[in-house]
Protein backbone atom coordinates (compact mmCIF):
# COMPACT_ATOMS: atom_id res chain seq x y z
CA UNK A 1 0.00 0.00 0.00
CA UNK A 2 0.99 3.51 -0.67
CA UNK A 3 2.66 5.78 2.19
CA UNK A 4 1.92 9.08 2.03
CA UNK A 5 3.08 11.64 4.59
CA UNK A 6 1.43 14.95 6.03
CA UNK A 7 2.37 17.63 4.19
CA UNK A 8 2.38 20.36 6.91
CA UNK A 9 2.19 18.81 10.07
CA UNK A 10 5.91 18.30 10.85
CA UNK A 11 5.88 18.62 14.18
CA UNK A 12 3.74 16.95 16.29
CA UNK A 13 1.76 17.23 18.81
CA UNK A 14 -1.00 19.71 17.71
CA UNK A 15 -4.18 21.06 19.44
CA UNK A 16 -7.30 21.35 16.72
CA UNK A 17 -9.79 23.41 17.37
CA UNK A 18 -13.09 22.15 16.25
CA UNK A 19 -16.05 24.58 15.39
CA UNK A 20 -18.80 22.82 15.69
CA UNK A 21 -20.92 26.14 16.15
CA UNK A 22 -23.88 26.79 13.49
CA UNK A 23 -23.35 30.39 12.87
CA UNK A 24 -21.05 32.56 11.49
CA UNK A 25 -21.74 35.50 13.44
CA UNK A 26 -21.18 33.69 16.86
CA UNK A 27 -17.54 32.02 15.30
CA UNK A 28 -16.52 35.40 14.75
CA UNK A 29 -17.12 36.58 18.42
CA UNK A 30 -15.07 33.54 19.24
CA UNK A 31 -12.16 35.02 16.74
CA UNK A 32 -12.12 37.46 18.11
CA UNK A 33 -11.56 36.48 21.79
CA UNK A 34 -8.47 34.17 20.77
CA UNK A 35 -7.22 36.61 17.67
CA UNK A 36 -4.12 36.32 19.88
CA UNK A 37 -3.11 33.18 19.17
CA UNK A 38 -1.02 32.59 16.40
CA UNK A 39 1.00 29.26 17.45
CA UNK A 40 1.39 26.95 14.46
CA UNK A 41 0.70 23.88 16.61
CA UNK A 42 -3.00 25.51 16.83
CA UNK A 43 -5.16 23.69 13.66
CA UNK A 44 -8.42 24.99 13.11
CA UNK A 45 -11.59 22.80 12.21
CA UNK A 46 -14.47 23.46 10.11
CA UNK A 47 -16.63 21.85 11.92
CA UNK A 48 -19.63 19.53 9.97
CA UNK A 49 -22.62 21.28 11.30
CA UNK A 50 -20.61 24.82 10.53
CA UNK A 51 -20.34 24.11 7.30
CA UNK A 52 -23.29 22.93 6.67
CA UNK A 53 -24.95 25.50 8.07
CA UNK A 54 -23.16 28.68 6.49
CA UNK A 55 -21.40 26.49 3.65
CA UNK A 56 -17.63 26.34 2.33
CA UNK A 57 -17.60 28.84 -0.10
CA UNK A 58 -18.51 30.88 3.23
CA UNK A 59 -16.64 29.90 6.17
CA UNK A 60 -13.38 28.84 4.38
CA UNK A 61 -12.26 32.38 3.33
CA UNK A 62 -14.28 33.83 6.29
CA UNK A 63 -11.27 31.38 8.90
CA UNK A 64 -8.44 31.57 6.32
CA UNK A 65 -8.86 35.49 6.84
CA UNK A 66 -8.95 34.97 10.87
CA UNK A 67 -6.00 32.48 10.67
CA UNK A 68 -3.64 33.00 7.61
CA UNK A 69 -0.96 30.78 8.68
CA UNK A 70 -2.63 28.23 10.42
CA UNK A 71 -3.44 24.88 8.96
CA UNK A 72 -6.90 24.63 8.01
CA UNK A 73 -9.21 21.14 8.14
CA UNK A 74 -12.98 21.05 6.44
CA UNK A 75 -14.49 18.07 8.56
CA UNK A 76 -16.99 17.22 5.42
CA UNK A 77 -17.88 13.61 6.77
CA UNK A 78 -18.09 12.67 3.42
CA UNK A 79 -19.92 9.55 2.89
CA UNK A 80 -20.54 9.68 -1.48
CA UNK A 81 -19.09 11.85 -3.96
CA UNK A 82 -15.89 11.87 -3.16
CA UNK A 83 -14.10 13.88 -5.71
CA UNK A 84 -16.38 16.18 -5.71
CA UNK A 85 -16.44 16.95 -2.10
CA UNK A 86 -12.56 17.49 -2.03
CA UNK A 87 -12.58 19.55 -4.85
CA UNK A 88 -15.17 21.86 -2.89
CA UNK A 89 -12.65 21.66 -0.14
CA UNK A 90 -9.33 22.44 -1.80
CA UNK A 91 -10.57 24.84 -4.24
CA UNK A 92 -11.65 27.15 -1.40
CA UNK A 93 -8.28 26.55 0.04
CA UNK A 94 -8.57 23.97 3.12
CA UNK A 95 -5.16 22.63 3.85
CA UNK A 96 -7.05 18.57 4.74
CA UNK A 97 -10.40 17.16 4.26
CA UNK A 98 -12.49 14.41 6.15
CA UNK A 99 -13.73 11.73 4.71
CA UNK A 100 -16.06 9.64 6.73
CA UNK A 101 -14.41 6.08 7.25
CA UNK A 102 -18.18 4.41 7.26
CA UNK A 103 -18.25 5.53 3.69
CA UNK A 104 -18.16 2.95 1.30
CA UNK A 105 -14.72 1.69 0.27
CA UNK A 106 -15.39 3.18 -3.09
CA UNK A 107 -15.72 6.87 -1.27
CA UNK A 108 -12.78 6.29 0.21
CA UNK A 109 -10.43 5.62 -1.97
CA UNK A 110 -11.50 8.34 -4.47
CA UNK A 111 -11.53 10.87 -1.72
CA UNK A 112 -7.79 9.96 -0.83
CA UNK A 113 -6.57 9.91 -4.43
CA UNK A 114 -8.79 12.88 -4.92
CA UNK A 115 -6.90 14.95 -2.07
CA UNK A 116 -2.92 13.47 -2.86
CA UNK A 117 -4.13 14.81 -6.52
CA UNK A 118 -5.06 18.87 -5.19
CA UNK A 119 -2.21 18.34 -3.17
CA UNK A 120 -4.06 18.50 0.18
CA UNK A 121 -3.71 16.26 3.21
CA UNK A 122 -6.70 13.40 3.42
CA UNK A 123 -8.58 12.57 6.56
CA UNK A 124 -10.23 9.79 7.71
CA UNK A 125 -12.90 9.46 10.83
CA UNK A 126 -13.43 6.40 12.23
CA UNK A 127 -16.63 7.87 14.31
CA UNK A 128 -19.25 4.72 14.27
CA UNK A 129 -16.64 2.30 13.80
CA UNK A 130 -14.83 -0.01 16.02
CA UNK A 131 -11.19 -1.07 15.52
CA UNK A 132 -11.72 -4.75 14.58
CA UNK A 133 -14.39 -2.94 11.48
CA UNK A 134 -11.42 -0.49 10.62
CA UNK A 135 -9.15 -3.09 10.37
CA UNK A 136 -11.05 -5.54 8.25
CA UNK A 137 -12.01 -2.43 6.30
CA UNK A 138 -8.22 -1.21 5.45
CA UNK A 139 -7.48 -4.25 3.58
CA UNK A 140 -9.39 -2.65 0.73
CA UNK A 141 -7.75 0.74 0.99
CA UNK A 142 -5.85 1.67 -2.06
CA UNK A 143 -3.71 4.34 -0.35
CA UNK A 144 -3.31 5.37 3.94
CA UNK A 145 -5.23 8.96 4.74
CA UNK A 146 -2.48 11.13 6.22
CA UNK A 147 -4.04 11.41 9.35
CA UNK A 148 -6.80 9.02 11.10
CA UNK A 149 -9.36 10.50 13.73
CA UNK A 150 -10.29 8.44 16.34
CA UNK A 151 -13.57 9.47 17.39
CA UNK A 152 -16.25 9.50 20.12
CA UNK A 153 -19.00 10.78 18.87
CA UNK A 154 -20.90 13.96 20.95
CA UNK A 155 -24.15 11.39 20.86
CA UNK A 156 -22.28 8.75 21.77
CA UNK A 157 -20.32 10.37 24.40
CA UNK A 158 -23.76 11.85 26.15
CA UNK A 159 -25.14 8.18 25.34
CA UNK A 160 -22.49 6.91 27.83
CA UNK A 161 -20.31 5.10 25.66
CA UNK A 162 -17.16 3.67 26.78
CA UNK A 163 -13.68 4.61 25.46
CA UNK A 164 -10.62 3.50 26.68
CA UNK A 165 -7.27 5.71 25.47
CA UNK A 166 -4.78 2.33 25.23
CA UNK A 167 -7.15 2.09 21.40
CA UNK A 168 -4.92 4.56 19.95
CA UNK A 169 -1.64 2.47 19.95
CA UNK A 170 -3.33 -0.05 18.24
CA UNK A 171 -4.51 2.16 15.63
CA UNK A 172 -0.47 3.47 15.72
CA UNK A 173 0.55 0.08 14.93
CA UNK A 174 -1.99 -0.53 12.49
CA UNK A 175 -1.60 2.73 10.27
CA UNK A 176 1.83 4.72 9.63
CA UNK A 177 -1.09 7.76 9.53
CA UNK A 178 -0.78 10.81 11.93
CA UNK A 179 -3.46 9.79 15.03
CA UNK A 180 -5.78 12.27 15.89
CA UNK A 181 -8.39 12.12 19.00
CA UNK A 182 -11.69 13.80 19.60
CA UNK A 183 -14.47 13.12 21.85
CA UNK A 184 -14.82 14.85 25.62
CA UNK A 185 -11.12 15.98 25.84
CA UNK A 186 -10.36 18.24 28.78
CA UNK A 187 -7.96 19.81 30.88
CA UNK A 188 -8.25 16.65 33.34
CA UNK A 189 -7.75 14.26 30.74
CA UNK A 190 -5.64 15.76 28.13
CA UNK A 191 -2.58 13.84 29.05
CA UNK A 192 -3.83 10.29 28.61
CA UNK A 193 -3.83 10.85 24.61
CA UNK A 194 -0.75 12.59 24.43
CA UNK A 195 0.82 9.96 26.78
CA UNK A 196 -0.61 6.79 24.42
CA UNK A 197 0.77 8.50 21.28
CA UNK A 198 -1.85 10.61 19.93
CA UNK A 199 -0.70 13.51 17.40
CA UNK A 200 -3.56 15.74 17.38
CA UNK A 201 -5.65 16.60 19.95
CA UNK A 202 -9.14 17.96 19.18
CA UNK A 203 -11.01 19.90 21.50
CA UNK A 204 -14.25 21.92 20.29
CA UNK A 205 -16.68 22.52 23.74
CA UNK A 206 -14.13 22.58 26.15
CA UNK A 207 -12.82 25.83 24.13
CA UNK A 208 -15.91 27.61 23.03
CA UNK A 209 -18.28 27.23 25.55
CA UNK A 210 -15.77 28.28 28.34
CA UNK A 211 -16.35 31.35 30.22
CA UNK A 212 -12.44 32.50 28.76
CA UNK A 213 -11.93 30.54 25.63
CA UNK A 214 -8.43 32.23 25.03
CA UNK A 215 -7.43 31.33 28.62
CA UNK A 216 -8.28 27.70 28.41
CA UNK A 217 -6.86 27.41 24.48
CA UNK A 218 -3.39 28.96 25.95
CA UNK A 219 -3.49 26.33 28.28
CA UNK A 220 -4.96 23.40 26.00
CA UNK A 221 -1.69 24.41 24.25
CA UNK A 222 0.27 24.58 27.40
CA UNK A 223 -0.25 21.31 27.74
CA UNK A 224 1.27 19.75 24.68
CA UNK A 225 4.28 21.12 26.41
CA UNK A 226 4.29 18.92 29.72
CA UNK A 227 4.47 15.66 27.62
CA UNK A 228 7.70 14.34 27.29
CA UNK B 1 -42.02 0.60 18.33
CA UNK B 2 -43.31 3.52 17.71
CA UNK B 3 -45.39 4.68 14.32
CA UNK B 4 -45.27 7.73 12.59
CA UNK B 5 -46.85 8.65 9.50
CA UNK B 6 -45.45 10.68 7.39
CA UNK B 7 -47.44 13.97 7.39
CA UNK B 8 -47.10 15.58 3.82
CA UNK B 9 -46.59 12.34 1.78
CA UNK B 10 -49.85 10.88 1.38
CA UNK B 11 -50.07 10.48 -2.20
CA UNK B 12 -47.15 7.85 -3.64
CA UNK B 13 -45.57 7.55 -5.92
CA UNK B 14 -43.32 10.59 -6.10
CA UNK B 15 -40.48 11.64 -8.46
CA UNK B 16 -37.80 13.54 -6.09
CA UNK B 17 -35.12 15.83 -8.07
CA UNK B 18 -32.20 15.31 -6.19
CA UNK B 19 -29.78 18.82 -6.96
CA UNK B 20 -26.41 17.52 -5.89
CA UNK B 21 -25.00 20.98 -7.90
CA UNK B 22 -22.42 22.11 -5.42
CA UNK B 23 -23.52 26.55 -7.16
CA UNK B 24 -26.40 27.82 -5.97
CA UNK B 25 -25.77 30.05 -9.84
CA UNK B 26 -26.15 26.32 -11.52
CA UNK B 27 -28.98 25.63 -9.69
CA UNK B 28 -30.95 28.62 -10.21
CA UNK B 29 -30.22 27.82 -14.18
CA UNK B 30 -31.84 24.59 -13.56
CA UNK B 31 -35.07 25.68 -11.79
CA UNK B 32 -36.05 28.42 -14.51
CA UNK B 33 -36.04 25.47 -17.04
CA UNK B 34 -37.89 23.49 -14.81
CA UNK B 35 -39.91 26.74 -13.10
CA UNK B 36 -43.25 25.60 -14.81
CA UNK B 37 -43.65 22.49 -13.25
CA UNK B 38 -45.66 22.57 -10.53
CA UNK B 39 -46.67 19.02 -9.50
CA UNK B 40 -46.87 18.13 -5.62
CA UNK B 41 -46.15 14.97 -6.78
CA UNK B 42 -42.66 16.52 -7.30
CA UNK B 43 -40.74 16.83 -4.04
CA UNK B 44 -36.89 18.73 -3.84
CA UNK B 45 -34.25 17.46 -2.06
CA UNK B 46 -30.92 19.92 -1.23
CA UNK B 47 -28.30 17.01 -1.66
CA UNK B 48 -25.10 16.76 0.23
CA UNK B 49 -22.73 18.36 -1.35
CA UNK B 50 -25.20 21.58 -2.70
CA UNK B 51 -25.73 22.62 1.05
CA UNK B 52 -22.24 21.66 2.53
CA UNK B 53 -20.69 24.23 -0.57
CA UNK B 54 -23.33 26.71 0.03
CA UNK B 55 -24.89 26.25 3.34
CA UNK B 56 -28.85 25.49 4.32
CA UNK B 57 -29.03 28.97 5.42
CA UNK B 58 -28.65 30.02 2.19
CA UNK B 59 -29.50 27.00 0.12
CA UNK B 60 -33.13 26.39 1.78
CA UNK B 61 -34.81 29.87 1.48
CA UNK B 62 -33.49 29.72 -2.36
CA UNK B 63 -35.19 26.72 -2.90
CA UNK B 64 -38.62 27.57 -0.81
CA UNK B 65 -39.19 30.48 -2.97
CA UNK B 66 -38.86 28.57 -6.42
CA UNK B 67 -40.85 25.65 -4.97
CA UNK B 68 -43.09 27.59 -2.81
CA UNK B 69 -45.50 24.29 -2.63
CA UNK B 70 -43.39 21.53 -2.73
CA UNK B 71 -41.76 18.81 0.05
CA UNK B 72 -38.21 20.03 0.40
CA UNK B 73 -35.95 17.13 2.08
CA UNK B 74 -32.56 18.42 3.41
CA UNK B 75 -30.07 15.75 2.40
CA UNK B 76 -27.84 15.94 6.06
CA UNK B 77 -26.46 12.52 6.18
CA UNK B 78 -26.15 13.27 9.87
CA UNK B 79 -23.61 11.49 11.43
CA UNK B 80 -23.13 13.12 15.07
CA UNK B 81 -25.20 15.97 17.23
CA UNK B 82 -28.66 14.67 15.81
CA UNK B 83 -30.55 17.33 17.44
CA UNK B 84 -28.38 20.46 16.31
CA UNK B 85 -28.27 19.23 13.06
CA UNK B 86 -32.11 18.49 12.37
CA UNK B 87 -32.73 21.84 14.45
CA UNK B 88 -30.29 24.21 11.52
CA UNK B 89 -32.86 22.35 8.72
CA UNK B 90 -35.71 23.33 10.59
CA UNK B 91 -35.09 26.43 11.03
CA UNK B 92 -34.93 26.95 7.60
CA UNK B 93 -38.61 25.36 6.43
CA UNK B 94 -37.92 22.26 5.11
CA UNK B 95 -39.91 19.54 5.51
CA UNK B 96 -37.62 16.33 6.38
CA UNK B 97 -34.48 15.99 7.23
CA UNK B 98 -32.03 13.00 6.30
CA UNK B 99 -29.90 10.68 9.07
CA UNK B 100 -27.35 8.75 7.52
CA UNK B 101 -28.50 5.01 8.29
CA UNK B 102 -24.51 4.65 9.48
CA UNK B 103 -24.77 6.95 12.05
CA UNK B 104 -24.09 5.93 15.98
CA UNK B 105 -27.48 4.45 16.89
CA UNK B 106 -27.58 7.08 19.95
CA UNK B 107 -27.15 9.75 16.74
CA UNK B 108 -30.29 7.90 14.73
CA UNK B 109 -32.44 8.13 17.74
CA UNK B 110 -31.62 11.51 18.46
CA UNK B 111 -32.66 12.66 15.16
CA UNK B 112 -35.89 10.79 14.63
CA UNK B 113 -37.05 12.17 18.27
CA UNK B 114 -36.06 15.73 16.97
CA UNK B 115 -37.36 15.82 13.57
CA UNK B 116 -40.76 14.57 15.91
CA UNK B 117 -40.70 17.57 18.24
CA UNK B 118 -39.99 20.07 15.43
CA UNK B 119 -42.99 18.46 13.33
CA UNK B 120 -40.82 17.63 10.35
CA UNK B 121 -40.14 13.98 8.75
CA UNK B 122 -37.20 12.08 9.42
CA UNK B 123 -36.01 10.25 6.51
CA UNK B 124 -32.60 7.88 7.14
CA UNK B 125 -30.28 6.48 3.98
CA UNK B 126 -29.46 3.37 3.92
CA UNK B 127 -26.24 4.25 1.59
CA UNK B 128 -23.13 1.80 2.59
CA UNK B 129 -25.20 -0.70 4.91
CA UNK B 130 -26.24 -4.42 3.34
CA UNK B 131 -29.80 -5.13 4.35
CA UNK B 132 -28.49 -7.68 6.71
CA UNK B 133 -26.66 -4.67 8.72
CA UNK B 134 -30.09 -2.51 8.63
CA UNK B 135 -32.20 -5.27 9.77
CA UNK B 136 -29.66 -5.73 13.03
CA UNK B 137 -29.52 -2.33 13.48
CA UNK B 138 -32.98 -1.64 12.94
CA UNK B 139 -33.78 -3.67 16.55
CA UNK B 140 -32.21 -0.68 18.39
CA UNK B 141 -34.25 2.18 16.67
CA UNK B 142 -36.99 3.74 19.64
CA UNK B 143 -38.71 4.85 15.91
CA UNK B 144 -39.64 4.08 12.61
CA UNK B 145 -38.41 6.85 10.23
CA UNK B 146 -40.70 8.35 8.22
CA UNK B 147 -39.33 7.31 4.89
CA UNK B 148 -36.26 4.97 4.19
CA UNK B 149 -33.89 5.44 1.59
CA UNK B 150 -32.54 2.49 -0.29
CA UNK B 151 -29.36 3.72 -1.81
CA UNK B 152 -26.77 2.78 -4.26
CA UNK B 153 -24.12 5.99 -3.88
CA UNK B 154 -22.72 7.28 -6.73
CA UNK B 155 -18.96 6.24 -6.32
CA UNK B 156 -20.72 2.90 -5.47
CA UNK B 157 -22.57 3.02 -8.68
CA UNK B 158 -19.23 4.04 -10.87
CA UNK B 159 -17.33 1.07 -9.37
CA UNK B 160 -19.72 -1.28 -10.73
CA UNK B 161 -21.69 -2.69 -7.01
CA UNK B 162 -24.61 -4.66 -7.68
CA UNK B 163 -28.14 -4.16 -6.68
CA UNK B 164 -31.21 -6.01 -7.14
CA UNK B 165 -34.56 -4.21 -7.21
CA UNK B 166 -36.21 -6.74 -5.40
CA UNK B 167 -34.45 -5.81 -2.22
CA UNK B 168 -37.11 -3.18 -2.04
CA UNK B 169 -40.09 -5.61 -1.45
CA UNK B 170 -37.44 -7.48 1.97
CA UNK B 171 -37.40 -3.60 3.40
CA UNK B 172 -41.05 -3.21 3.20
CA UNK B 173 -41.80 -5.90 5.17
CA UNK B 174 -39.10 -4.65 7.41
CA UNK B 175 -40.27 -0.77 8.37
CA UNK B 176 -43.78 0.84 8.19
CA UNK B 177 -41.61 3.80 6.77
CA UNK B 178 -42.18 5.01 3.03
CA UNK B 179 -39.53 3.83 0.44
CA UNK B 180 -37.18 5.49 -1.15
CA UNK B 181 -35.13 4.42 -3.77
CA UNK B 182 -31.82 6.26 -5.08
CA UNK B 183 -29.01 5.35 -7.36
CA UNK B 184 -28.53 5.34 -11.08
CA UNK B 185 -32.42 5.50 -11.75
CA UNK B 186 -33.14 5.98 -15.85
CA UNK B 187 -36.03 6.12 -17.66
CA UNK B 188 -34.76 2.81 -18.89
CA UNK B 189 -35.49 1.06 -15.46
CA UNK B 190 -37.57 3.33 -13.71
CA UNK B 191 -40.72 0.94 -13.90
CA UNK B 192 -38.53 -1.62 -11.86
CA UNK B 193 -38.74 -0.18 -8.62
CA UNK B 194 -42.01 1.31 -8.73
CA UNK B 195 -43.24 -2.62 -9.66
CA UNK B 196 -41.47 -3.42 -6.67
CA UNK B 197 -42.90 -1.45 -3.95
CA UNK B 198 -40.84 1.87 -4.35
CA UNK B 199 -43.16 5.19 -2.89
CA UNK B 200 -40.48 7.75 -4.02
CA UNK B 201 -38.23 7.66 -6.88
CA UNK B 202 -34.99 9.75 -6.33
CA UNK B 203 -33.38 10.90 -9.43
CA UNK B 204 -30.40 13.66 -10.07
CA UNK B 205 -28.02 13.55 -13.10
CA UNK B 206 -30.70 11.94 -15.45
CA UNK B 207 -33.03 15.11 -15.01
CA UNK B 208 -30.15 17.78 -14.46
CA UNK B 209 -27.43 16.70 -16.80
CA UNK B 210 -29.80 16.40 -19.48
CA UNK B 211 -29.97 18.53 -22.52
CA UNK B 212 -33.47 19.26 -22.05
CA UNK B 213 -33.86 19.06 -18.06
CA UNK B 214 -37.59 19.55 -18.71
CA UNK B 215 -38.89 17.47 -21.11
CA UNK B 216 -37.18 14.67 -19.14
CA UNK B 217 -38.33 15.90 -15.55
CA UNK B 218 -42.05 15.43 -17.06
CA UNK B 219 -41.25 12.35 -18.47
CA UNK B 220 -40.64 10.61 -15.11
CA UNK B 221 -43.38 12.43 -13.86
CA UNK B 222 -45.49 10.69 -16.36
CA UNK B 223 -43.51 7.11 -15.74
CA UNK B 224 -45.55 7.26 -12.13
CA UNK B 225 -49.09 7.33 -14.08
CA UNK B 226 -47.89 4.24 -16.09
CA UNK B 227 -47.54 2.07 -12.38
CA UNK B 228 -50.60 0.14 -12.23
Amino acid sequence: MDLTTPKNLKNPPYIQLAIDIPLISEVRKLFTQIAEISTSQLLIEIGTPFLKNEGLRSVVPFCRESFPNNYLIADLKTLDVGKLEVSLGSQTGVNACVVSGLAPIATINTFISECRHSNIDSWVDTLGISFNEFKAKLKLFKSFPDVLVIHRGIDEEISGKKFTWEIIKKYKNLVPSLIAVAGGITQNNIQEPLKNGSDIIIVGRAIYQAVDPFFQLNKFIDSLKVNP
